[in-house]
């Protein structure tokens, strides 16, 4: 079976990760409520490239025009063309969740392990590389040129792998994912990810009964596929 | 610096691995002649793709017509269908030359180490799996829809990881796919494999003084590149 692993806020945490690095770059800001921001204009940044209204877009570019429209309101436009290019690549720099090297381990002794996520390949395969993340495939919208839900991206998995869509397993901490993965046949693994919007925004984690499996975190998930 | 690898007969020893499997399947086979033989299908086929005349086809596929296209002069149409496809997917459990490993692992401490095959996906990722191949990124002609030598695909690792073309170092072992990287802009080491075509057919290795660097092996690279 092939394991494909949603990335923001399923193996890394966005919001310690945004919030520690805005703070450091600008003493005073509130790094909760930035991050928060930014992360808000993800899904509005995608549909405008999904409705065709702007061309494939990479998420690193995104994520440039995002964080361009939020400096104004924290007080940021201050920043140097440096600094934003440096701050927007603190999502190529975020940890992941305590449990993810050790339960990825477990997993990669068993199954083929690739990342599914909207994030492009250079910035998942330099997070992967600062981080240690074992991935044996990095895939990305890049390379189905669409983004989830699209169903290019899950049936796209399978068909790189030459399997069923059966024998995909989405691992995700969020149930619209997972839903757009099942619709088209994956397995599907939903991780709690309590903390994901950080200590102010507590998030609903109750189980799906749809999905193939519900699991804590990543270690819970391998005692369930028996790693 | 990016550097990217060539990998049937740079990474791995097709020619052995090919040999061996066919060998293993039909008792009194010549597998030396059997390996040669489909791997000298592999341009022609690609060119069918590139002059329009098939529709993107991934090197699975073609190795599948490659091989159906031989078995008759080897004696072996009476391979069942599942043995044809268990020895098309040879391709994907070839053995690396003896110094890669360790090599990857110096370079890996020092570059971000991505494939850049015309092997697809599925296959690379197979393959890194299990023979241990450290990659950080498996970037296939499959990602850019385009055959190498298309400048497309030199120029994609670039685009890719966001960097100038001259960031990025081509390794292979062979100088018509460096000298396309290098009309790229690219930075290039000529990888010597004498054994590449098996015992019965020496290869030219001599230098050529456009590339930034000839090693032996990947241990020699790693010593020239500081690692």
């Amino acid at each position: 079976m092939i394991l494909a692993f949603d990335v923001f806020g399923t193996v890394v945490d966005w919001h310690a990760g945004i919030s520690r690095e805005v703070e450091a770059i600008k003493t005073g800001v509130n790094g909760d409520a930035f991050a928060l921001a930014w992360r808000a204009g993800y899904q509005p940044a995608m549909r405008r490239v999904k409705s065709g209204e702007l061309a494939w877009t990479r998420i690193d570019e995104l994520h440039r025009m995002i964080l361009d429209s939020i400096l104004p309101q924290f007080g940021m436009d201050d920043l140097t063309e440096s600094q934003k290019q440096h701050l927007n690549k603190a999502w190529h720099r975020l940890d992941p969740w305590p449990d993810v090297l050790s339960g990825l381990a477990r997993l990669k002794s068993k199954f083929t392990l690739c990342t599914l996520s909207n994030g492009n390949l250079g910035l998942l395969t330099n997070m992967a590389k600062r981080a240690g993340l074992p991935w044996d495939c990095v895939l990305s919208a890049e390379v189905f040129r669409a983004y989830k839900p699209d169903p290019a991206t899950y049936l796209g998995v399978a068909g790189v792998f030459d399997v069923e869509p059966a024998s995909v397993m989405l691992v995700a901490a969020h149930q619209d994912d997972l839903a757009a993965a099942r619709a088209c046949g994956l397995q599907t693994a939903y991780i709690e990810r309590p903390g994901e919007f950080g200590p102010n925004q507590p998030k609903d984690v109750s189980a799906d009964p749809a999905n193939t499996l519900h699991a804590r975190d990543f270690l819970q998930l391998a005692d369930q596929l028996g790693c």
